[in-house]
């Protein structure tokens, strides 16, 4: 059977579009390297018309899809199974810039467009498109919206899903949705375009999307700052957001040893501040100009300071500087990576239950698992942490991680959701997340969330074992 | 079987809140008077809990329900059908702001909450809750939330659904969702609350909403000017986003017989500016002081004079002027209801097809029907105008309506449709439009949101006869 589907794949797209021999390992291997599947194939439909096709045949035939973008996700969301029955349906190919409407701040594009690439666009009409994440040299948009991704600018703009105004689909059955829209505003039925955002490939393949876009800012500033504590961090942020209102872009949190750890593997970079509990980095972007956008942060944080909220700060006299402030929380995740694998935790928490949240986790955890170190930074703007547990110095990293993830997950995602908090702020379900998923949402929402997959995917051939 | 049903209802609410005598239509008949049903009973539950427990005793039944707020739709999807065999079911009595939380800026609240009291409770905590709109002395939030209400202030900060992270919802067979979430990204899943959200009460019944809320802005500005063509206020539209950024909160356009309407009905009413084909109002909200705030509004329309986008201009230079400016606006819709009936769109369009949407669309009109008087007005900055069309001065205004209503709407909505725009931008569906949605909107789309309507009421209890 799988025989007659791949010729019928040949004849339809093309034989060089069908890939079964040779190394895979680039659509077969996640990002992380954790998940490593075997396909039936792999195939790279050019356009829409190719993506239904794939989709009708493989119904057909019974057949299950993998959708990918640019395999950059951290769940194992977009790799296949290893039992070889799966077809891993890349959307690469799909990568053109199918118009811009600059009067009406939009532009479509196809799903399979990388990310920078569409920043760049936006870019060249002197227009901004703001989602930006650490993988937007490789994710497409497809898969930013298919995960509902996050990152550095949601504070603003929101999360891909606010950033996204209509799509465009093929179905399970191989249907095409033709769901791009330009409208802001468009009460016709059902909300069918955030449905499909964020579910992971398993409700339909989304193709194409119509995305908000914003003016340029005409000038911007970034500033760091330290402080004693994340209450005071939050007490920054609350005046930030009075003082600065939507020019507040940006407002980041760092721990001190996820700073060191940048400190001990990228010894090179300039570090403006010393060590501190907690380091804090502002971003406003305005359409005043540099010199009053500067002024009004320098003022933010004369007040900071006089109201003890922090005790040192700096603001970038250059967008050089600037750069350089955002390399360094940049440059955490790899530092950690460096240091050996860790549990990631991607959580979701009120801001306002943030403070207590770590004072009470970070305790609990250091007790459990005596000398573990704790990578704690984030979108603390979003209320959303990447709160990760490194081994003890002394130990193994993959040693520890064996022994222990079961349990640190156990421990952090009860305090999580014992404070109404969320164990996936931007990072989804996949594969990793599953089975916590079905033990922790509740299970009127697990219901409805089936009723749904079972009325979009009778057969259930999308993205298989994926969150549900 | 429906004696039994009332029965256990009484039971269960108390006899006093199951009306099935005297005059119901305060409930029975819609805001318009254009829609009167006849209910089984209206019923008002005090909690959740009694809106669960009425949702079970309908299934139980196979009695259907049609979920009502303030009552102040215009669509007519609120009021029961005549049938007698719907229940009405209040949410009024739930009505509770159940807490507020300044630090992460949300508050959660019942359905039932008149949108003024939840204005009203943001402003106690010196924090903004931005959705206003006509109705907002009556209508309620859940109702908002289930129409995805719009309004003024959506060209800053979205639609309904945009201010809303989480919801409560009774599923059809009287189960409780709680999704109240004060989170600002949370990818667990499928997005329910947007399903939820717009979707008519034919999906659930919203009990609870968590909302985003805002710092209130420090000053604000609002100005009049006047130009001759929708191409020049598209213009304006750019060079004030691009100017003023995220403090652009409302971008309102006038034609000259909508403000010639106010002026014939509101003689008293000052206007600070001769007639003139477009009048734009524009309002802007900031952080910084008020006179900063004028400056930048003054130093924008003297930019956009320069370049030939407006004519003349006014800015407020109080308080008591700004409310004047508004008040002229916010008076069309009873001016244009004093004049007697009309037949109305609520349209979106990109704003960039607007201008030649209205050039071709008005001389068609004008050519079809001739001596029909245009009140265009609207949130161009959303793409979304009032486009409704007034009988001829000389004719009977019921008159002209009973007998081009459908040939009027076959000719405005051909011309949205071709241009990629909606029907309902803001007043959703209900029983109104559902004809000409099932006409017009993409069979795949249709079939989808019938999969999903089956998936989440298979028995059709909810609301049934509205958008589907």
């Amino acid at each position: 059977m799988s025989t007659a589907l791949l010729a019928a794949l040949r004849e339809r797209l093309g034989a060089a579009q069908v890939l079964t021999e040779g190394d895979l390992s680039a659509w077969e291997l996640d990002w992380r390297r954790r998940w490593r599947g075997r396909a039936l194939a792999v195939v790279r439909p050019a356009d829409t018309a190719e993506v239904a096709a794939v989709l009708r045949l493989c119904a057909a035939h019974g057949t299950s899809v993998v959708p990918q973008g640019g395999n950059t996700g951290l769940v194992g969301g977009g790799v296949p199974d290893a039992s070889g029955m799966q077809l891993l349906l890349s959307l690469a190919r799909l990568n053109r810039v199918r118009g811009l409407d600059a009067a009406n701040l939009t532009m479509t594009v196809d799903a399979g467009c990388v990310l920078q690439a569409v920043q760049h666009a936006a870019a060249e009409a002197n227009l901004l498109f703001p989602l930006s994440l650490a993988s937007e040299g490789s994710c497409t948009i497809g898969g930013n919206l298919a995960t509902n991704a996050g990152g550095t600018q949601v504070l603003r703009f929101g999360n891909a899903r606010e950033l996204c105004l209509g799509l465009e689909v093929v179905t399970a059955d191989g249907q095409v949705w033709d769901g791009l829209s330009g409208l802001r505003k468009d009460n016709t039925g059902y909300d069918l375009r955030d449905l499909f955002i964020g579910s992971e490939g398993t409700l339909g393949v989304i193709t194409a999307a119509t995305l908000k876009l914003h003016p340029r800012p005409a000038a911007s500033g970034t500033a760091l700052a330290t402080t004693t504590s994340l209450a005071q961090c939050v007490a920054l942020l609350t005046l930030a957001r009075k003082r600065l209102g939507a020019a507040l872009t940006g407002f980041e949190v760092m721990n001190r040893f996820s700073l060191e750890l940048v400190a001990r593997h990228f010894p090179t970079l300039p570090r403006p501040l010393p060590g501190a509990a907690w380091t804090v980095l502002i971003e406003q972007a305005d359409t005043e100009s540099e010199a009053a956008a500067r002024t009004r942060l320098e003022s933010l944080l004369q007040a900071a300071i006089e109201a003890g909220h922090i005790d040192d700060a700096v603001v970038a006299e250059s967008l050089a500087q600037s750069h350089a402030l955002w390399h360094l929380r940049e440059s955490i995740p790899l530092a950690q990576s460096q240091d050996g694998p860790n549990i990631k935790h991607d959580i979701a928490l009120p801001v306002s239950a943030i403070p207590g949240f770590v004072e009470h986790t970070e305790a609990a955890l250091a007790q459990a698992f005596t000398g573990m170190r704790l990578v704690n930074f984030g979108h603390l703007g979003d209320g959303n942490l990447h709160f990760n547990v490194q081994a003890p110095e002394s130990r193994s990293a993959q040693e520890f991680l064996d022994r222990n993830e079961h349990a640190v997950n156990a421990l952090v995602y009860d305090a999580v959701c014992a404070r109404g908090g969320s164990i996936s702020a931007e990072h989804g379900i996949g594969t990793l997340k599953r089975e916590e998923l079905a033990q922790r949402k509740p299970a009127v929402a697990l219901q409805l969330m089936r009723a749904i997959k079972q009325a979009l995917d009778p057969q259930g051939r999308l993205n298989p074992g994926r969150v549900l």
